[in-house]
């Protein structure tokens, strides 16, 4: 059901619409950006969102669920337990004549930021978002603020330049993105479904053709402390941990080799990253480590199934503790603290893609956004994996996203704003507003 | 200054008089354990110590020095500015008649403990100590609240007897021990000499002939965050801080191999121990962590120069940064966070360890304890390479010393307590109490 091709005038109108807000848009992402939203701490942003969305007259739902209630969901991960509880907050946008109701949409995006590490490493401060040479600094501008709030103002543009969206908008605000997808989860849970999903993760106005899994896990080893004067009584828990790490980066060189046959990722170097993001151990400088906790993540590819890498997982911590001279008697235990997530490629969405094509091409110019194949995930998988959603991952630019000095490009925000609106023309169509 | 042998009633009163308190010094090591004396937490136990010194009618000094007054005193540590006051109790015990005053002995011993590590790992609490089997187990029975109150407690058996040592006592109570020696730093700087120092230590009844220095550093690595789905943009401060402590463990292999040539080393196998004793570092799972701190701990055999062992170290994180792709760019520091010990073989000690012998002799019926070449350190390099005061280090056994369910044998405290006391009369001479 592709909508006719807009107009020139009515593109024209539309993008300068976008033009006249973007100070506007500007300001109210450096805002959204002061908010610290660290996982758990995300309610601020969570009504940031609402109030925002009230402004304009979306209808809010706003609802806190219970973690353990989702559990049947497909692509769940429990966390460890480590998160109760899941609040999110969508806004919709009804058609107000439903006999010609358009496709419908989800513009989802998370707010959750990771941490921002030590402040002193930053040029400025992580969460005092500053401008410098066309670009935003700060924690989250890039991952995924300027995306979620370029969704919000297209919708605004859209409205300055006379039209509503013709088909039914749910606009998404959910939390967990970065650690299990559980704020997706929720939204899926409380029922919202649509025509397709669109995600605007910074993309640098690229399409995100394939996407990694991942699981997250930790690694728990205790040791036999003792003085160091006697360390051959003892066993060093950091020591132990450091064995396995080695044992996990070895498994990961494997599964790159096998990533080299498939089809999003053959062209991929090295697609499939295993990181000791945290790691904690020891209470004495002089004492052989009591125990020593090491947070991994491990990715996986599209197709791959997620019970069995994980099991792979188990059996090379396994096989590199029964080779150790102490772990083997005290095997180190594997948590699993969040991802538990299948890779997902693009499919069924010919119909969203050529939407936004056109969009992207009235934009850019260009004929249409480049593939990419991530080696990170996102959100999208939940809709397109488990619930036939066709779902779009395009955003702006950014660098150095979980690192220092985080940034995204303006002039890519206000690109993919106009894209975004353009891409809400073609797919849902556009209804004229009575004056 | 020999004092004549001990006539076999007066050696076998003084054995009963142990006996005869040892219930209540049962009760009083266990009320003295009870007590977490963690580095910064010292005050409970030292005020513990005051109180029982006092109702003894012990002279009391009890004094807080600023840690930066004690920079110019030999064998100093500044821990980093992590330690601003050191907090000592001296009891002293002056001899009545001054004229015929015997030799001087300062009894010291340290009253903090090493952290006890998770407590599930203890079979009880650790410090709610509990006897079984004949062991007492807690955090600090061994290490060395039981030496610390077998030294207090041969004094009282001494006057149970009816006598009072002869020359003057020091009864000293310190902190600091495990991490630099300040505690007893403080006491020599403050004027505290005698003629011997002893410290019981938990020794399993034997002589410390020997004993190495230690260094205690910190690495304080920082990485190039990124999302780890670039981990080749970024660089892991944890993969990086793995990188380091493989070279100060091959610098560990060299040392050793030298080690194999000292005269008081020969015999011990691997005595100089490398401890990465606890780490720490990232912040999120899913990012190349940012920094990574290393507290470690190196020992170092009597006869090393402190300062050239430090460059060594400095020069092997050096070499290996300059050796890594991105350390070479973003070199670790290197923080001095406690130790900076010499190591230290007894010497010009013939007169106390002949005493020590009697001692020994008449409380087990060896003829002398077994000489012992430690691979940890003790305060007795304070007295005995700064100061010219031999320093003896001899005390009871004890098991699983900065470990799960630390304990310590009371028979073995009994016996050290009846040697302790003889060394006394042996050392100090006796005069009767008069009646």
């Amino acid at each position: 059901m592709m909508q006719p091709p807009l107009d020139s005038a009515t593109t024209n109108a539309i993008r300068a619409a976008v033009a006249d807000g973007f100070e506007r848009q500007t300001q109210f992402l450096a805002d959204f950006t002061r908010i610290p939203s660290l996982r758990g701490r995300e309610h601020a942003a969570l009504d940031f969102m609402a109030g925002a969305l009230r402004m304009r007259g979306w209808q809010v739902d706003d609802w806190t669920v219970s973690t353990d209630q989702l559990a049947d969901q497909p692509g769940f991960s429990d966390c460890n337990g480590e998160v109760p509880h899941i609040r999110s907050v969508v806004g919709t946008l009804e058609p107000s004549a439903p006999q010609d109701v358009g496709q419908s949409l989800i513009l989802q995006g998370h707010l959750d930021v990771v941490p921002e590490g030590p402040h002193d490493m930053w040029h400025s401060p992580p969460f005092d978002p500053q401008i410098r040479d066309g670009w935003m600094y700060g924690r989250g501008a890039g991952d995924m603020k300027a995306g979620k709030v370029a969704a919000l103002f297209a919708v605004d543009a859209l409205r300055r330049a006379g039209y509503a969206p013709a088909g039914r908008v749910h606009y998404q605000s959910v939390v967990e993105e970065e650690s299990s997808g559980l704020g997706a989860v929720a939204t899926l849970a409380r029922g919202y479904r649509a025509d397709c999903a669109f995600i605007p993760e910074p993309t640098g106005l690229g399409l995100v053709r394939a996407q990694v899994g991942a699981i997250w896990f930790r690694l728990k080893v205790r040791g036999r402390p003792a003085h160091v004067a006697y360390a051959g009584a003892g066993a060093s828990a950091i020591t132990a941990a450091i064995h396995l790490i080695t044992a996990l980066q070895k498994m990961e060189a494997d599964w790159n080799t096998q990533a080299a046959q498939h089809p999003d990722y053959r062209d991929v170097p090295h697609p499939l990253n295993f990181n000791a993001g945290q790691i904690k151990g020891g209470d004495w400088t002089s004492s052989l480590s009591a125990w020593c906790d090491v947070d991994c993540r491990m990715g996986l590819l599209p197709g791959d199934d997620v019970a069995a890498r994980r099991a792979q997982i188990v059996e090379t911590v396994q096989q590199a503790a029964a080779a150790h001279p102490f772990l083997r008697d005290m095997p180190p235990e594997i948590e699993w603290t969040g991802f538990m997530a299948d890779g997902y490629s693009l499919q069924n969405a010919d119909a969203p893609e050529a939407a936004l094509a056109r969009a992207h091409s009235a934009a850019t110019g260009a004929s249409k956004p480049q593939d990419q194949s991530w080696t990170a995930l996102t959100d999208t998988r939940f809709y397109g994996l488990y619930h036939g959603i066709p779902s779009l991952c395009y955003g702006p630019e950014a660098d150095s996203i979980h690192g220092f000095d985080e940034k995204v490009n303006l002039a890519s925000v206000q690109r993919c704003t106009e894209v975004i609106a353009l891409f809400i023309a073609n797919w849902c169509g556009l209804r004229p507003l009575s004056g």
